[in-house]
């Protein structure tokens, strides 16, 4: 299971998700161009030292991101997380290479993008409020595919 | 469903955390004494203004939160969650009154507040690695226990 971050725009949440699938064992990849770098004080402040032990993916953009998850055999589903979806990530049956797409914390993802995920999925929330913080929305649909495909966190450490 | 916030000290994880409590329709109790309130700027940024749609209860310290606990009908559960327990939350049957226990996001709960509680459950994360973010947490355990009960996010409003 892994966490694409789109164009990351907020280091604190950044981090957080880092650490998040460091802990659970996911891994993240990274879809540029990003608001931020590595060495990013917020960003650090927030992954603490898990940030060495996940295995983080760069892609200079969707494209190369694309190309690069393209070539993968068996090719990972994009599953595309947004407040716009119709879907319940509740009603999804989650496959455990699947690929959790995140947007930015303001803007979502663009049209574009959109049309290329192989499913889009929301949290269902109260009516008339708008959106989780991205990196709440990220753990709480990591931690039920997890659930769903038996995968780490249950036990062994992950590959990294 | 409810979560408690055991004398919380960092105002961003208390925000973000009655930010998600807004969103999928759960109450939050604050155990005193904290280390910040309500006008907290920390606190606000991270709630946005969800924190006008979340029920806060508020408790001077452990035992005047007991006091009201007891004195509900039915009474609800205690429900700790802590990297130091050995159940993990999947394994657990959450009820619809339930209330979430959170530590300290450094120090948890003493063991005082720790034999108070009806369970104990933790987020199996991989070995060698500490802790998930207190908020992170949170809200990985009420979205599976909302799942669990079929309680909001599901569908209207929560009443407040």
């Amino acid at each position: 299971m892994r966490l694409a971050l789109y164009e990351p725009d907020i280091p604190q949440n950044a981090g957080t998700l880092m650490r998040t699938a460091a802990c659970l064992g996911a891994g993240v990849e990274v879809i540029g161009p990003a608001g931020f770098d590595m060495t990013d004080r917020a960003l650090r402040r927030a992954g603490l030292d898990y940030l060495a032990h996940v295995a983080i993916g760069r892609h200079e953009s969707f494209a190369a991101f694309e190309s690069w998850r393209r070539a993968l055999e068996p090719r990972p589903r994009l599953v595309l997380l947004s407040a716009h979806a119709t879907a319940s990530y509740l009603d999804f049956r989650f496959a455990p290479d699947d690929i959790l797409l995140l947007g930015r914390e303001s803007a979502g993802v663009p049209e574009t993008v959109r049309q290329v995920a192989d499913a889009a999925l929301r949290i269902p929330i109260r009516t008339g409020l708008r959106s989780l913080n991205v990196a709440i929305a990220g753990a709480i649909v990591l931690a039920e595919a997890l659930r769903q495909t038996g995968g780490p966190p249950r036990g062994f450490p992950a590959s990294l």
